[in-house]
Order: structure tokens, then C-alpha cells, then sequence
């Protein structure tokens, strides 16, 4: 089984945007935004607010989830053009560190790229830390439809 | 080791709540509610918003990571106390079916009970469907502080 | 999306232990049998050997792992039928108490039945201790091939 | 929450392979070897033998699993020194490629070492292979005694 797919991007930041604004309402409701769709990588920001926070004074675990499962969303798409039907199957998160309040930060890079899965996975850390000092890690597998 | 842990709910309805309204304020916004809090088993609704959606017609993920998520911490407080502070260290998802729009259900019920970590597993379904279709089901630790 | 197989077994417990005597080695040399075979569930074994044991006197984990993926197997080709070549994309386990040495059993019973995916839970337990006491639990997702 | 553990080896290379050879048997039954213990990584090889294929000629899941656990358990006691008893709380594993018989290599790195929990992650890959061709990709969490 090899990737078969381009590593050139499947889709422009600019559409990203576009297909996040009109068709992921909750994505937008949780501050996320696309920074940058590269060949190898995708780069998400979610922009702080005081919302996410939970006792402890730091961010709470579904936010990040969100913006994991983003930034795959968006991987896949950059590796196999705009299906937006493609759907996550299976999603497993570590939490690591506790973030503090601010925008979070998350990078995803593929695994695999086969025809019917593609498997990645997402680095978090806080905009204001260190980018080695990840606040979680996840991986996540996403279903391209036929 | 063995479950220490009465079954008895460390933790009323009312006090969840109470708790979930002042302390998890992204958990209103995603319209999630606890319906039941019993010895065994925790019962949580996601009200439906139309902000919920993704391309296709569906529930997003991040809904259901983040009721899922809300289960689980509740039924850690009904098993412990009202220890806030308890922090999920790892969650993983399997989604199974795509949820029509509607309300979604989650039942959270325990695999461990530990000193330090309880272990616990959710099943999710559509509030309009069958319970044995699930649409989702996941399991996660929560990591309980000294 | 709706279970299009039937639930009656695809392959008999006969079957299956001749598939795992011939094609699974790694399975005979864990000592893992096939106790049932049914409609709704799988129930498999591992026979106890000291070669199990790790530090602290407890059965090591890539036992309990190689006994939860063999029950998903058999219960993979108990719902598709005698699909060899189905193979395991994600196993996520969590293990949940120390089990003492002695022989393992595992039931495996399905979330999902797809065309291209098959998940499925699987519950761990000590043939010496109780059923409700897991010492795992381990989802996982097998493809089926075209 | 940070890593308060200097990433000086905890072990070295020979002490683990003395504590593999007398105190894990089974992972010399999977022909599970390290090849080098370092500050921030581990290295470890399963040696090829015809009992790990499984239908399909590839090496089965389990001893991809097994080889993982103790690439992970090898580079926990590489950060926190020769804690024996430190034990597995949970992995995931994806499945990427099917591998070639032959030898497979994995690479564990931390992700966190905290006090209570260690959480690191580990790529396999073939060893006639390419070493960004991952045939799987595992993150585990141990937990480390009082």
C-alpha cells in the first residue's frame, strides 16, 4: 500500500476558509481558523476565549478535541481535494499538560494516505509556550467516501 | 486493587449542574445537559442546535467528543466527589453512524475506579433512534488529583 | 448507515480454530482458543503459561492485546464470514487491573458492522476472578477488503 | 506541569536487556530486541521469525503491539530509572501499511514524563523499509508506581 496521493495541496487556504465559514458553524464557534495548508502539514489556531475555560483555570479537553479533529479535517482535504464528505472514524486524544488561558495551536501531519483512510496526527501546543511542550497529542483516522 | 469507591452518587443532579452552569461554560454552549446521576451510570443530553451540523447533514464530531467527554465527567464526580479539578488524561472515540439532526443521548458508566484514575466508557446515540444503534462510542480516563 | 449482515455466525468454531491452527501461529503460541462462537458474541481464551508473567508477578499486556485482537478477528469473521484478509486498522485498549496469573478470557462483541469496517469492543477478564471485574477493555476496527 | 526528569538514561542498554532476557519472556519469544537506549530515544527490533505471518503473508498485528509496549516500557525506564513495576495503563495502535516478513524496528520518543503518568509514542516501521513508510504508529501511557 503506497500514498498515491500528491503531497501538493489539495485545496487552497482561501477554499478551506470558505468551506469552514459556510459549512462548520461549531468550528467557528470555538474560534478555530486555518493558518496555513502547506504540502506536508496544516497549521490551525484556535483563538482564545474566555469560554474555554473549565475548573483549573485551564482549557477545557473538547476544545482541543475540536481543534484536532480541525486541523485532520483539513489535512485530508489538503491530501485528497474537497471531499467534504469525508468523516472521522476513530479519534484518540492524550492530554498532556494543562494549558494555560490563550489561543491554542495545532499542526497535523499524514500518516498514511490511502484511498478509502487517510490516518493522522495532531500536535497542540499554546501559542504562548513552547512549540515542544505540547499540551496534547492526537491521532485520528478519517473515512474518504467512494 | 479493587474499587474503593462506594457506588453511591458522590455527587446529586442539582449539584452537576450547578456545577457544569457556573464551571464548563462550553458545555452550555454545546446544549449539553445531565438528565440522570445514579449509582451506576450517568445519562447526558446534547439539546440540538442547528450549529451542530457538518457537510452531509450530520452531527460534527466535536459535539460528540464533547458530550462524550461531559459524560465521563460526571460520572467521575458521582463515583468520587465533587473534585473539580479531576482532568481527563486520554480519550478515544469510535464513530460508528452518522446521527441525524436531533438531540444525542450518552450513557457513561465505569471500567475502573481507582485511587488515581478512573476509567470509564460512553455510548452515544440519537435521542430519535434505537440505544442499540449506537452513532458513537468512546472511552476515557480521568486522572484524580491528590 | 445500517448492519446489512445477518447476525447468524459466518463461520463455525470449527472453522475458526482450523483458520487459527494453520494461519495464526502467533495466536497457538499464546495459547489463545476459541471457546464460542455465536451470533452476537465471540468468547476466546487464553491458556495460562509462565511465559506470560512480568515484573510484579501479573500477565504482561501484549498477551491481553493479542488475545483482545484475536477475539475481534473471530468475531469479524463470525458476522462478514471467512474474510482471512481482513485486517486490523486501530486497537485502542486500556488495561484495568493487574491480572494474576492464570488463564485469560476475553468477549467480543460488535459496535458496527459496515461494508468497509467492522468495530467492535472486547471485555477482559480472569477465568479465576469475576466477570465484572475486567482487567481490560479494548476497542478496535477491522477493514474488510473489497 | 513540567518534566521534572533529566533525559539522561535512566538504564542503560545493558541493564534492560537483562531485565528483558530474565524478567520479560515473552518479549524474547516475539524476538524483541533494543538496539540503543538514548536520552531522548529508544530503538528497538523485532527479529523476523515465520510465526509472526498471519493470513495475507504480513506480520501480525500482536507482535506489532508487543513490539511497541516494550519499545514504550524501555524508554520509560530510560527517563525514570529501572522501575520495574511500572505498568501500561493504556495504548493505541494504527495499523498503516501491511508489513513485508522480515525484521520491523520502532522508535519510542516521551511525549510527557510526568511524576504519576509517562505518555510517549512509537513508529515502526520495516527494516527493508523506509523509514517514513510506517507500517504502524502507537501512543501509550504508563503508569508509574508511588
Amino acid at each position: 500500500m503506497t500514498d498515491t496521493n500528491p503531497p501538493s495541496p489539495g485545496i487552497t487556504l482561501e477554499q478551506f476558509r470558505q468551506i469552514s465559514d459556510e459549512r462548520l458553524p461549531f468550528a467557528t464557534s470555538m474560534g478555530i481558523v486555518a493558518e496555513c495548508i502547506a504540502a506536508e502539514q496544516v497549521l490551525m489556531r484556535a483563538v482564545y476565549d474566555s469560554s474555554f475555560l473549565r475548573p483549573g483555570g485551564t482549557i477545557a479537553g473538547p476544545i482541543m478535541m475540536g481543534l484536532a479533529d480541525a486541523a485532520l479535517y483539513a489535512l485530508v482535504l489538503s491530501r485528497v481535494g474537497p471531499v467534504e464528505l469525508a468523516v472521522t472514524t476513530q479519534l484518540s486524544i492524550n492530554f498532556l499538560r494543562k494549558p494555560a488561558p490563550g489561543d491554542m495551536l495545532a499542526e497535523a501531519r499524514a500518516l498514511k494516505v490511502g484511498r478509502r483512510l487517510v490516518v493522522g496526527e495532531v500536535a497542540l501546543w499554546s501559542a504562548s509556550g513552547h512549540r515542544e511542550e505540547l499540551v496534547a497529542h492526537a491521532t485520528g483516522t478519517y473515512s474518504i467516501p467512494p
